[in-house]
């Protein structure tokens, strides 16, 4: 009855809703050594719990790590999430070990010598069963598994459109529209054993004894029936109806012949919360198996890939219905199909071609047809460049890379690339790269932790993190619920803040405001005696703030003035203190970082000019908070600064000579952050805590001017801890990644503090 | 030794210091009858206990109410709280009660129907003193007194220029500067009297019997030593020195002639924290005590008056000292020449007029010569005038008023007008009118409630109130350090906001977000079919929303889609919701207020034009959130909503006949908001309290769409009542100043939460 299904779509103009979905991924990979040689080591410690991990889990043996993202409305947030669990889970790997970059298992030892992950007495009996049955060596390779769901509103408009008469309720079409999703693949799956196949061998020990081996290289020996991983019984049950899919694996699971009705091997399943449920309660998604790791790429499987799989598994319900007395046959046809095309030989065109060539027209007439996002139509393009020429499939790619009868010497060489990769530029999460560096830090962690992610709005910096039952918010990686509101409105108002902490007692530099030029103007002579600072009232980063070390002259001073109105409408003369300033970084009440702010600065080493200085230092820093330092701008602050100290960017200073470029000690123009978190005194760090108390934060970023770090502030001179300024939402990185110093781990602190059960 | 004080500013260019210092007030007045009889009523029951409240008490009889403001860097900001205070007083009386304007007192009852205030047994003796020597009479005189401090910057930075090594200590010299102001303003507060004087005579019953009384109207009846208020014995304390001050207050105490170091009558009084300490602690202020009410301004003084006395005050600084042995006579001569004064015939120029011109000239040079700010300037040349003309003095202006003998139908017509002033246009609080209308609101509760009151930020409508231990500061009016950070932050962001209560199962509509005009035109054919609204993914009040009430067109949806893009770089296309916008405003997690929000509209007289009726309707309201509510703007949009209705401008509905003009129900275009507080099915009041508990916010406004107020949603038809947005700073004002329906008193009931204490 579903036949026409694509006439209906395109009659209602439905296009849109095709292209929705759910879409999670499941991938395993083994854990080598850098030689190759399976790990003999634990599952890495500090990723915690395998069992109550939700998305760094081992599978069957110890080596054996398996990536759970969660499920996301696209294909590309689906990703984005792989590809920060690969780099979390890499980054945890002891430095001697690598991830291995194939289905197939690199050389195994004995099978008394695999190391089984620990599990429930129950599980290790359906495991002994499983390697009784199947071998154990079956079960080490590594298997990519996606679950996709049927767009839900696509669905429900059909049936409103058309469907409603034709069944008896919603529910039965939408099980009628997924069995026959299932059905198709099953039928079709060999173009995707063509496509992505990339498994032309299996290395030493993988045979049991006395198995026979095919005798050249294949196309996917991992998804044959003959030597991969299929599990035959399931590969008998039947897909006629939902009622018999479910009845046979009942009837299996009664008789022994499968151990569970969630753990068996074929290549497509359909899934509900409980499958004696199935019918019932409606199939939730299907999860398909048919993709193998390609080690081309470095998570695995590359984007476009999935991008295929999500159009190809909604082809599925476009494409007609198979007749249901013909059913039993077309798919024992396409088994045989299948494993024709996975034992064939991949340096050579497939002896499928024709089907192939057919099959992939067809689909990319449909994309077009059918309005398919650009992403999509590009996949089916990319994909058909592979039908077209074999040398672009894995299967042929790997097979110009085995030496020796093995592929370990390759997959060697490209763990360590990939490894090599995902441990550079730690500061960023790949995946999530669009978002601040703080946030990007504290999703790390997260991951690492094994707190639940979802990132609610990118641009904002929210994200939502659980443990349990417990849910919090965070924006901008350390705004969270446990702070008042009205904290970070005091802290933004200067003028109030100052107030505020005045009246406290604590010392605050000495400030007038202005509202106007003319009255900013009128009250230089009281500035032309001294060190002041003219800034915007509110203002981030330092923007728009001048800093007079020594008494400003008229036009200097008027100058400031002006580039402070620039940034607001109420303007602060404040005196300048001597000293340096210090970044204190309060979490749950208590300092837990402390950094040195160093204005802008280079160090000569007695050939290079000021300007070749600079660029050095520039090399490892970024732009807009890109990296975890700035660059040291080229801009006209600098120049005039230099100019001051009667210097030019072509000057060459003396070896060991330490010249200033900036006046602010802010890390967004260039200085330098030095860690200090256990070199401070510690009477600053209980300034610090009574500053965000005072503001009732117990997360803050407190500003203060310390004349000298080693000498204890006191109530008798409370002016050698001056405060400077409070954030609400301070800046982890800097803390992560120092210039200078240890790095504290700022990130996980936070957790720890959101989160003490997660961290017992 | 502080006779060149003059030459030391100017030479160290001081000016801005002299213009500093602490301002503070207290000002009495009597209770009346609408008919000018002293009022027989209690003090108002609205304004709390009058001997706690900071700001609004009574002092000596119940009837005569005593405001005193706090102590302030300006007399600006004094006078704003003056005003405040005033109109917060005078909306409190009784409606058949004024406040009478005249220093001197209304028609007086026999001595023993005045009803005391109630005090301490303590005090109740020392007024029985005050009443067996002075008379109870003159205690009826209503003063004002004014606490003034000189700037203490101008006093440290002249010792440290010039007097460190003429003095003992800083103290001493600091001493010395308030002696030498005080001993100044005895000598010359004779012209104080001439231009603030303003009691001619006094009404019956005022003198004692067998009392002289002055034959003719007099210029300061309340300040002459032989009628007035000032105390006999006070009078002769000797202001040689300060610890002859101290002594001689102390032995009058100790012979009981005072009956305490504070609560006597002199113009001028050296203040510290304690007599005793006075010399040990310094001098704190100066109390003054020359101003009388006067009857022709509001608040019962004017700021340029108040100006004039602090430039006045200063300039008792800067004048010469008295040769010490030549003191005692010159002040006797001044005690004098100020009789001579208050004694005076006020419609004839003054008897000391040489004298009078001498000394105002010399104080414009003056104000001129020492750079005093602009509005001192002002004030010095508005006394001259009075110095010219003795008819611009309120003696003289008062003199022309007397009837019968009597000022009291004066008095009395200026009470009224005073009355009907300050209550009308409730909505706002004189002196705060640059604050949001909310915060208005919150002022006028919190000075009623006898809270005190700081504005941090008038910019920001940041306030700080307290009472006894505990201080609250508040944003807008509502929001409060109550409520954690996030919950704003969400709020905010409507896309997060949709997430997260869709997902704990509140009814939202149902929406998408786009983040090109492409994307969101392709699905166009989606929206054809229904109505939908477009608006900015950000965005307050609904700027930059299209509402399609009907399935909108392309051309309009694509206007719709451009002009929701101006406001934001995400736009979100939500379905039209039928039914109508109400308001739920949460205090403390309750439900406290309900509003209905109407789209703007007019009602059909059956004569007057659409425009017409829009303009009548508009007389009432205001723009930019002035008023409590907005004009029916008179633009495109509007005109477009009556095109699509095929109705103009110039139309003349039927009679009763209701025009909309507008489709978002935001009080912002022009809306009517209707209290529905007690109307709204209960069910919804809950639905709105679990709302902003998801959002851990205890103050916020929830906006529900609900298709009918009086029917119950239920679990099952959650779609009753959708979800629409949520405010972390809900406006309060429109529940206080409804379109119809009762008024809320939610300022009151958000100071309950605050400080359930004040409340009990």
């Amino acid at each position: 009855m579903l036949n026409h299904l694509g006439k209906q779509i395109q009659k209602f103009q439905r296009f849109p809703f095709l292209y929705e979905g759910q879409f999670g991924l499941e991938k395993e990979a083994q854990r080598v050594t850098t030689a190759g040689e399976l790990a003999t080591t634990k599952h890495p410690a500090s990723l915690g719990s395998s069992r109550s991990h939700p998305y760094l889990k081992t599978n069957f043996a110890e080596t054996q790590t398996k990536v759970v993202t969660d499920r996301f409305s696209s294909i590309h947030k689906m990703y984005q999430q792989l590809q920060g669990l690969d780099a979390v889970l890499t980054q945890n790997l002891a430095p001697t070990e690598r991830l291995w970059p194939l289905s197939m298992p690199p050389q195994l030892p004995a099978d008394q010598t695999i190391k089984l992950t620990t599990v429930t007495a129950q599980k290790h009996a359906y495991r002994k069963q499983l390697i009784a049955k199947d071998g154990l060596k079956q079960q080490m390779i590594s298997a990519i598994r996606l679950n996709f769901s049927l767009p839900t509103r696509l669905l429900l408009v059909l049936y409103e459109d058309h469907y409603q008469d034709k069944y008896d309720s919603y529910l039965e079409f939408h099980n009628a529209a997924y069995l026959k999703v299932a059905q198709n693949y099953q039928r079709y799956r060999y173009i995707l054993t063509y496509l992505f196949g990339a498994s032309p061998l299996a290395e030493t020990n993988f045979y049991q004894s006395g198995q026979a081996k095919p005798a050249k290289l294949v196309r996917s020996l991992a998804s044959s029936q003959k030597y991969g991983y299929a599990n035959q019984t399931a590969s008998q049950i039947s897909f006629a109806s939902l009622a018999q899919y479910v009845q046979g694996i009942t009837t299996y699971v009664r008789q022994g012949k499968l151990a569970n009705s969630r753990e068996f091997s074929v290549p497509v399943q359909l899934q509900g919360r409980k499958l004696s449920k199935l019918t019932s309660e409606g199939v939730t998604y299907l999860e398909l198996s048919n993709l193998e790791l390609d080690p081309f790429t470095l998570d695995g499987i590359s984007e476009v890939d999935l991008d295929f799989m999500q159009i190809f598994f909604i082809y599925m319900l476009i494409l007609p219905s198979m007749p249901q007395q013909k059913l039993t046959s077309i798919l024992q046809l396409a088994a045989e199909q299948h494993e024709q095309v996975a034992l064939e030989d991949p340096t050579k065109a497939s002896t499928l071609q024709a089907q192939l060539t057919e099959f992939i027209q067809e689909m990319q007439k449909f994309s077009v047809d059918f309005a398919a996002p650009h992403r999509l139509q590009i996949a089916v393009k990319r994909m058909a460049e592979r039908v077209i020429d074999f040398k672009k499939t894995p299967a042929y790619l790997l097979s110009q890379q085995v030496s020796q009868q093995s592929l370990s010497q390759f997959a060697v060489k490209q763990a360590n690339a990939a490894y090599t990769q995902q441990t550079q530029a730690v500061y960023q999460l790949r995946g999530y790269q669009d978002l601040s560096l703080s946030t990007q830090a504290l999703l790390r962690a997260a991951f690492q932790a094994g707190l639940q992610v979802e990132v609610l709005d990118r641009q904002d910096n929210l994200v939502k993190l659980s443990y349990q039952e417990q849910t919090e918010i965070i924006k901008q990686g350390s705004l969270t619920s446990k702070d008042n509101q009205l904290g970070g409105e005091l802290s933004a108002n200067k003028t109030v803040l100052k107030k505020l902490l005045g009246a406290a007692g604590f010392a605050v530099p000495m400030s007038a405001e202005y509202r106007t030029q003319a009255t900013a103007l009128t009250d230089f002579p009281d500035y032309a005696k001294r060190g002041v600072v003219v800034k915007p009232r509110r203002g981030h980063s330092g923007a728009g703030v001048t800093v007079f070390k020594l008494p400003p002259k008229r036009a200097a001073y008027a100058v400031a003035v002006s580039t402070a109105f620039k940034f607001d409408r109420t303007i602060m003369v404040e005196s300048f203190v001597a000293g340096s300033q210090y970044r204190f970084l309060v979490i749950g009440g208590k300092v837990k970082a402390v950094l040195e702010q160093i204005p802008a600065n280079v160090v000569g080493d007695g050939r290079s000019t000021i300007q070749q200085l600079i660029e050095k230092k520039n090399l490892t820093r970024g732009e807009k908070q890109t990296k975890p330092m700035e660059k040291i701008p080229l801009d006209g602050a600098t120049l005039a600064n230099l100019t001051q100290q009667g210097l030019q960017l072509t000057t060459i200073p003396v070896r060991g000579n330490l010249v200033y470029l900036g006046d602010t000690a802010n890390p967004v123009t260039g200085g330098d952050a030095v860690d200090m978190t256990t070199d401070v005194d510690v009477s600053y760090c209980h300034l610090a805590e009574r500053v965000a108390a005072e503001l009732k934060l117990t997360v803050a970023g407190v500003d203060l001017f310390i004349d000298n770090p080693y000498k204890a502030v006191t109530d008798e001179h409370p002016e050698l801890g001056m405060v400077l300024s409070v954030t609400n939402q301070p800046s982890l990185i800097e803390h992560l990644f120092p210039y200078f110093g240890e790095a504290q781990p700022v990130a996980q602190q936070l957790l720890q503090f959101l989160f003490p059960k997660a961290f017992h």
